[in-house]
């Protein structure tokens, strides 16, 4: 099979086919499909074991464009897994640890609260995380998950958070979260080069049947990726796309290498 | 039944019992529980007729806080709609014709396009909405219905539009669309008692089932109403809480009596 010119910009975020494939499946997929990137999550790495994990991706000379996740600040035993997450991310060479800030812990409704808890939090663990080399990416959600999973819901307020951080810390830009704001444009330009650590792809179907699992392939819904990613490269982005689909009802019920060659195909067309 | 001393100023969104009943029983039901304000849909006002509907909420003595609703300016045919809009509202004497602003058209992903469309189309009828004394109202949707309801998805993009046009126009504050918004208080202060048109309450239900249809009662969800409350009245807004609830699997399943009775209680209660 012929490369694609941009065959190899294209990551793998291994959540596209978690219920599918194990990380050693998902890498050796990877492999067998000419995608240089990956990005696994935590779960996955833990049932392969890090070290094997990170023997597979060197033995394959794969990037990790992130690992997914740290963050949470707002759950009991954030600082244990965030410190673990940042060891596991320095031992894969990870350029980014994916931070998914936290929601509304239950019985609250203070936004207000959430929000310092994840300010302290990210106080509390950058040192680490700078010691490690490695650097946080604070990944904005869309709102209809402020409550359950991240009250970090523009790119704009994730910036103000790393304005006061400065070296270090980052944001990872996922056009699902954050596709539908009228600040896109500028936010992005605001971030810059150094502070883009991420460009997650995938697509925004209408209707969306799920807050949660219902993401599109790139190119099956509405997301201007093109113009998206023109605004990532004049700011100065020149890493990996990262494809990340989340989807009960279709992707995840697929052949993984059909998915695995769709991404790619799509990937060369339509982003 | 003693009023409650808040039962003054909560308003019905006739959309909280559009399953059950017509516009005259719910005009007839505000009367029964001691609500004051009413706000109706104009497939229903279209139902009764609009003189019968303007004397039947005259003979009640109620407000109507609002008509819904005007705007869907990137559909087919939105200027004649938006006008009669306007002669309707004025007809009820309404406090302020909502506008939604509409989303992509079928086929486009351009969110740049649509939002010049509405801001056109506003232009196009404001004349007419200020020679009839009918404030419009921009209501920021939430992100979740960019794509086909609204791509107007901030407070601080509508009131962006407002300063645009100056007299006769500005936003309904709908709790449900703007709650995780982290300038929310900032935008609600800039907004000020003259924008304010109206002020709209439910709830953020954890989980949502549904990205339109999933809203909550007053106090089942995630939403700090008190607080949300003591912004907009602090920015001078001293008018009614209109409740507005979609709700597939639960109130418009229900006896309307039990909706509205309900719909008392927790706004004395939590809101």
């Amino acid at each position: 099979m012929a490369s694609p010119p941009e065959a190899g910009r294209l990551s793998l975020n291994t959540a596209t086919v978690r219920a599918q494939w194990s990380l050693a499946q998902a890498i050796n997929g990877c492999a067998r499909h000419g995608i240089r990137g990956v990005a696994p999550w935590r779960d996955k790495l833990a049932e392969m074991g890090l070290k094997r994990a990170a023997a597979a991706i060197r033995a394959h000379g794969l990037t990790v464009t992130g690992l997914c996740r740290g963050g949470f600040f707002t759950a009991e035993g954030w600082r244990d897994d965030n410190l673990r997450a940042i060891e596991e991310a320095h031992e894969l060479g990870a350029r980014c640890l994916v931070l998914v800030a936290g929601g509304l812990p239950p019985g609250s409704r203070d936004l207000g609260l959430s929000r310092e808890a994840i300010r302290e939090g990210i106080a509390a663990i950058l040192p680490e995380a700078r010691k490690a080399g490695v650097p946080l990416a604070i990944e904005p959600l869309h709102p209809m998950q402020a409550a359950d999973r991240a009250c970090i819901n523009t790119l704009e307020q994730a910036l103000d958070l790393c304005d006061l951080f400065g070296e270090g810390i980052g944001v990872a830009v996922d056009v699902y979260h954050v596709w539908w704001d009228p600040k896109l444009a500028q936010q992005i330009e605001r971030a810059g080069k150094d502070r883009i650590l991420a460009y997650h792809i995938c697509d925004w179907l209408v209707p969306t049947r799920d807050t949660l699992n219902d993401r599109g392939m790139m190119g099956d819904g509405v997301i201007d990726l093109p113009r998206i990613r023109s605004w990532v490269e004049a700011a100065g982005y020149a890493g990996f796309h990262e494809v990340e689909i989340f989807s009960e009802r279709d992707w995840w019920r697929r052949d993984p290498d059909e998915v695995l060659r769709t991404a790619r195909e799509r990937h060369a067309r339509c982003c």
